[in-house]
C-alpha cells in the first residue's frame, strides 16, 4: 500500500506526486523523492524496482521480507533492513522496515508494524536546513526513528528485571520467578537480534570507508550507533543478570527444600517421641510398676510433653523450626 | 556415478557430451562445461583429475570425505567443501557436496544425499541472461540451493525449541523435556557445523581479495552470505536458549522436589497425630478416667478428627497440600 | 547551576569572568577557559553552545543525560561523558559528568554526584608548569579524578567479596550468602558499565590517531588508561569469583540437604525400632512367655536402650551423625 | 639415540653418512641431510648443534622438552615442537617430536613416544618427484604424520562421547556417566593442547609472510591446517557437548532424587494408614462396640486392605509409584 | 635500601660504585649501571628519578606500588611492573618488581618478595658475550628470573588439582574438595593477574614495532613469551576443570542425597512393616482366633522377619541398599 509519494526540492515539500512521475523526478539533480510504502505486494514493490532502477536482488529480498537487520550498497545506493520492537500487553512485536536509498530518493517499506513514520516526515519537513542534506538525512532520520523506539523496549525489559529481583529472595515465588526469567531471556533474545546486527551496520556509516551518500553525516550516524550501543550494553547485562538470577534462584529452591526437610525432621521427631513412650506403656508384661501407680498416666503424659518440649526448644535453637 | 555432462555456449545447452571429450570442451574459450557426479569412485574422480586437469590435494580430499566445509582456491581454480542437511523422521541426516570450479567448467559431486542438483541446472537454463557469467554463476546457484535448503532445518530446530518450550512449565514432563533438549543441541551442533565454516568462506568471496573467477559476482555471494549469517545468528540464539532451558529445568525438578517433600510431611503428620492420640489410650495404666467414659472412644475419634482437620487446614494455608 | 567561570593565562588565573564573556577569552589564543557546571539546566546549556560554539548533538546528549561513557571527537573539541561511582551505607550510587573540551576551553556538567572537582581546580592552580598546557591538562586532570574516584569502590566490591569468601564455607549463611552474591554481582555491573566503555575510549587517547588537543599529553592519557585497565582486570575476576561462588554455594547447600536427610534417617531409626519392640510386647498373645517373666518389662527396656546404643555407635561411625 | 643419519640428492638417497660428515653434506648446495634422533640426550644435541649450526634457543627448548607446539622461525631455519597423542588401553598418552628445518637439513628428535617415523621416510623415498622439494616437504611430511594420527584420537573421543550419551538417559549409571564425563574432558583438553598452538602456527606457513623454506609448499601446509582446523571444530563441540551432558546428568540425578522421594511418600502412607487402624483398635476403652463384633477382626483387616488398594490405586494414577 | 649499585663495561663488572657517581656513568657511552633496590622508599626512588633522569609518571607507580603487569616505552626508555608469585605453606604470595630500563641502565626495585635477583647478576657477570649486549640483556635475564620462577608456582597448581582430581569420585569428601577446589581457584586466578597482562606486554618486544632498546634481542624475548604463553594455557584450562569438577561435585552430592533417601526409605520399610504387624495382634477385639494359638506369637515373629528378609532381599536387588 502505497502511504507518501513527495518530491523535495531545497528541503522543501515540492508536491505530491503520482507513482507513474517517480522516475522523472528521480533524474532532476536538484530536488529528491521519499515514498513510503506499507506491507507492500509484489507487483508494487516490482512497480517500484522500475521507477527507482533497484537492484534485482534487494528487492528479492524486501519481497521475502523476514531478513536480519543490515545496510547493505549496491553501487552508489544503499539498501536497509531495520527490525522494529514493540511491547504490548500480550509481549513484544517485532516487524521490519526496509529501505532503499539513493542519492535522490528513499523508499521505505514498513511490515507488521502498527506505527508509521508520518512524525518523521513531519518533523523533516519543519526542518529546511537539515532536509536540505537530502536522502541521507532521511536515511538517518527513519535509521534514528526505528533506534529511538528500541529505548522504551529496553526500559520495559530493565524494569521487569528489576521486578524480578525484587521478588526473587522473597519465599513462595520460586516457580513465578523461572517462568517470567525465562519469558524475559526470550525478549531480550529477540531486541538482541534486532539491535547487534545494525549496530555493526551502522558503524560502518561513520568510521572507515564511509558510503558516498552518507559523507558529511558521520556525526548523526555516530550518534545513533552510540545509542545502539548503550542498548548492547544494556541488554547483554540484563542476559547475564539473568543468568545469575536462575542460579540464585536454583540456590534458593535447594535452599528451601533443606528448610522444608528439616522441619519434616524436627516435627517428626516430637510426634514419634511420645508414641514411642505410649507403646512402652502399652506393652502386657505382667509386671509393671508405673502402671500401678495412681498418677501413673498422668506422669506418662506429663513425661511426653516434657521431651517434646525439650525437643521443640532444641530444635528452635539449631533453626530446624 | 556420472549423473549429468553438458557443455553451454553463451548461456545456451549445447550438448551432454561423452565424459572423455571433456578435456577438449574445457579448451575452447567460449563455452564452459557442467559435470555432476553422484557418489563417485576413486577411478571414476582419477579420470575426472585428467580431464580438468584439477589438483591433486583437492581430488584427494573428495576421494578422503568427510572433509570439514570450505572454499580453497587452487590458482585460478576453486574447491569447495559443502555439508547438506535434511531432517527426516529418524533426526537430521547430512551429506557432502564438492564442487570444482575452474574458468570454464564445474564439478559437483554429491555424497550420501539423496536429493539431487536438477531443479538447479533446470532454473539455470531458464535464465540464459544469468547463465551467460558462467562457472561463477553455476558455483553461485549451487551454493544457494544447499544454503537454501539449510531454511527449513532451521525452521525445524526452531519450532522443536518451541514446542519444548511450550511443555516446560508443565508438570510431568521433566524426563521427556530433557531427552528432547538433548537430542535438539545434537542437531544444532551438527547444523552449525555445516553453517559456520561456510559463512566465514563465502565472506571471501565478496570482501577483501575476491578469487577471479567470482569477480562480478559479489553481490551474490554476498546474499548467500546474508542468509549464512542469518541462519548463523538463529542457531546461536537456539543454543543459548537450550543452555537455559536445562538450567530452567532443573530448577524446576528442584522446586518439584520440594513440594513432594512437603506433601510427604503434611500427610505423615495427618496420620502420625491420630496414631499417637492411638497409641496412648492403648496405653495399661490401671486408673485412665477417660477410658471409663462412655463416650470415651467417641471422643477420640472425633478428637484425631479435629487434629487432622487443623492440620489439614493448616497446610493448606501454606500451600504445603 | 554555574558553579566556576575562570580564564587562564600561561597556567596561571586570570580571572573570575562572567559568563556573557566566554566567547570572548576563547577567542584570544594565549588563554583559555575553565567552566563547571552541576545540574545544568536546558537555557543553561544552550547558552554555554553559544558562548563556546558547541556542537548541537553533543549538547543534546548532555541535555538528555544517561548517555553511556565515551569520548566522541567533533571536528578539532572532542565531548567527553564520564560516570561517577561512589559507595554509601545504602549501596553504590551513580552520576555522570560531561565534559566539553576546545582547543582553549573546558566545560565540565556534573549531574547526580555530590562530589565537585573544586579540588582538581585547586591541584591544577597549585601546578602552573602543567596548567601550561592548557585545556588537554585540565581533560586529564578530571578524568583522572573521576577514575581515581572508582578506586575506593573497587576496593569496596573486593573486601566485600573477602567478606563473603570468608563466610562461606560456615553453615548457616548461605541464604544471606547468595543475597550477598547477587547485590554484588550488580554492583560490579554497574562499575562495568562506567570503567568498559570509558576504558576503550581513552585508549583511542594515547595510541593510533591521537586527537590534535590531546597530542603531548599521550603518557597521562596511557597512564589513566592503565588505571582503567587494572580495575577491568579486578572487575573481571571478581565476576568470575563471585559465578564460582555461587556455584559453591549451591553444593554446600545441597550438601546441606544430604547431611539433615542423613541425621533424620538416624533418628527416626533410633526411636523406630524400640517403638517396634513394644508394638510387639503390646501383642495380644495368650501365651507370651516374655510377659510373665518377673523382670520381663526390664529385660525389654535394657533391650530397646541397647538397640539404640548400637544404632548410635554405628550412625556416628558412618558419620551420619 | 641416532635412529637414521641420510644424504639426499635430487630427490633419490644419496647414501647413510655418519653424523661427523652432517656438516659437510649440509654445505653442498644440491643435497640435503635428513637426521632422525630418539630420546636425545644433552651431548647427542649438543653434537647436533655444532653439526648444523642450530640456534642456541632452540636446542635448550628441545634439551628441556615439555614445550608447547610451536613453529618459530630463527632466521632462515626453522624450529617446531609437536605432539603426538596416541591411545591405549590406560587412556592417551602423549609425546614430542621437536623437528629443526634449514634450507637443506631436517632434523628430527621424538620423546617419550613409541611409533616411529619410519614410514614417513619409506613413503618420502618412494615419491622423488616430491621429495626434490626438500627440506620443505620432509618437514610437511613429518606434520601431516603427526597430524594424521591425531585422528583415530579425534575418533576415540567421539566415539567415547557417543557410547556416553547412549547410556545417559539410561537409569542406575548416573555415576559412572558423570566419571566417564570427566575422564573424557580430560583427555579433550589434552588433545586440544596439541592441536590448537600447532592449528595457529601451521596458519603462518600458507597465509601472509610465509617463512623462505615453505614457500612453493603452501598448499600442503593448508592442507594440513585444514585437518587441524576440522578437529579443533571436534574437539571444540565435544567440549560444549560434555558441558551439557554434565548439565543434564544433574538434571536426570535430580529427577531420579524426586521419584525416589515419591515412591518413599507412597509406601510410608500404604504402611501408615493401617497402623493408624490397628492403633484405634488397640485403644483400651471400656465401651467400644467393634471390639464385640463377631467379624470385627475380619471388618478392621478387610478395612485396612482396602485402604491400602485405594491409596495404591491413587498413586498409580498420578505417577508416584 | 640500596642492595646493588655497579657499573659495567663490555660485558665486564667495572666497579660497586656509589650512587651518587650513577648519573656520571650512565652519561659514558661505553658502559651501562646496574641497580638493584628493594622496599625502597619515596626519598630513595626520589634521588634514582635524579640519577637516572627517569620519567615522573613512572616513578610515580613504582612508589604507589600495587600496578598492573606491563610493559611501557617513555621515550627511549622502557618502564616494566612485574609480579612474582611463590607458593608457600600458607597460600600462595605474591610480590612485584618494577624495573627501569635505559639505553645504558638497568634500574629494579622488589618489593613484598623475599628472594633477590643475585643469582641472576652472578649468572650475568659470568656470561660476558651476553653481557656485552648491555641493558637489553639483563632486562631480559631479570624478566626471564620472573618467569622462571613462576614455573613451580604453575606445577604445584596442577599438583594440587590431581590431587583433588584423585578424591573427587571418592565418598565423604564433598566439602573438602569444595573448599580445596575453591581456594585452587583464588591461586589460578592471582596467577592469571600475573601472567597474562605481561604475556600480552612481552608479546611487544618481539613482533611488531620492537622498542629501539630491544632490538636485536628478540629471539630471547620470544623465548620468555613462549613460556609465558604456556603458563597462560596451563591456567586457562587449569579454571576450565576447575568449573567442571565444582559441576560434577554437584552431581555427585545430589547422586549421595539420592542414595541416602534411598537406604532411609528401605529401612524405614523394614521397621514400619513388622510394626503393622504388631499393632495387628494389639488390637483388641474380642475374638481374635491367632491370639489363642498355642504358637501364635512365635508364628507372628515369624511372620515379621520373612516379610523383612523378603524387603531386604528386594532392596538390595534393586541396589536401594
Amino acid at each position: 500500500m502505497l502511504v507518501n509519494c513527495v518530491a523535495y526540492q531545497n528541503g522543501a515539500k515540492l508536491a505530491d506526486i503520482p507513482k507513474e512521475d517517480i522516475s522523472e523526478y528521480v533524474k532532476r539533480p536538484d530536488c529528491f523523492v521519499w515514498v513510503a510504502l506499507k506491507d507492500p505486494t509484489a507487483p508494487e514493490l516490482e512497480e517500484m524496482r522500475e521507477e527507482f532502477g533497484l537492484h534485482e536482488l534487494a528487492v528479492e529480498d524486501a519481497q521475502r521480507g523476514h531478513q536480519r537487520p543490515k545496510i547493505e550498497e549496491y553501487g552508489d545506493s544503499l539498501f536497509a533492513v531495520l527490525h522494529t520492537a514493540e511491547v504490548d500487553s500480550s509481549g513484544m512485536c517485532t516487524g521490519e522496515v526496509d529501505v532503499f536509498v539513493g542519492p535522490n530518493y528513499v523508499l521505505s517499506a514498513r511490515m507488521r508494524t502498527s506505527k508509521g513514520f508520518a512524525d518523521v516526515r513531519a518533523r523533516a519537513e519543519r526542518e529546511p536546513h537539515l532536509l536540505k542534506h537530502g536522502a541521507a538525512f532521511v536515511f538517518y532520520a527513519l535509521i534514528d526513528a526505528v533506534v529511538d523506539r528500541y529505548f522504551p523496549v529496553v526500559d520495559e525489559l530493565e524494569s521487569e528485571l528489576e521486578r524480578i529481583e525484587s521478588t526473587i529472595f522473597g519465599r513462595g515465588n520460586a516457580r513465578s520467578n523461572i517462568e517470567a526469567l525465562y519469558a524475559l531471556k526470550q525478549k531480550v533474545m529477540t531486541l538482541k537480534h534486532a539491535v547487534d546486527p545494525l549496530m555493526e551496520s551502522v558503524g560502518k556509516l561513520y568510521g572507515g570507508r564511509v558510503p558516498g551518500i552518507c559523507k558529511g553525516m558521520q556525526e548523526y550516524f555516530r550518534d545513533v550507533y552510540d545509542h545502539l550501543f548503550r542498548m548492547h550494553g544494556t541488554i547483554e547485562s540484563t542476559r547475564e543478570m539473568i543468568t545469575t538470577a536462575i542460579q540464585v534462584n536454583l540456590a534458593l529452591i535447594s535452599l528451601s527444600e533443606t528448610e522444608v526437610t528439616k522441619k519434616l525432621a524436627s516435627w517428626a521427631a516430637i510426634i514419634a517421641v511420645p508414641t514411642l513412650i505410649a507403646g512402652i506403656y502399652g506393652m502386657n508384661f505382667k509386671t509393671m510398676p508405673e502402671l500401678e501407680w495412681r498418677y501413673g498416666y498422668l506422669f506418662s503424659v506429663i513425661f511426653m510433653l516434657l521431651a517434646d518440649v525439650l525437643l521443640y526448644v532444641r530444635f528452635k535453637r539449631v533453626k530446624w523450626l
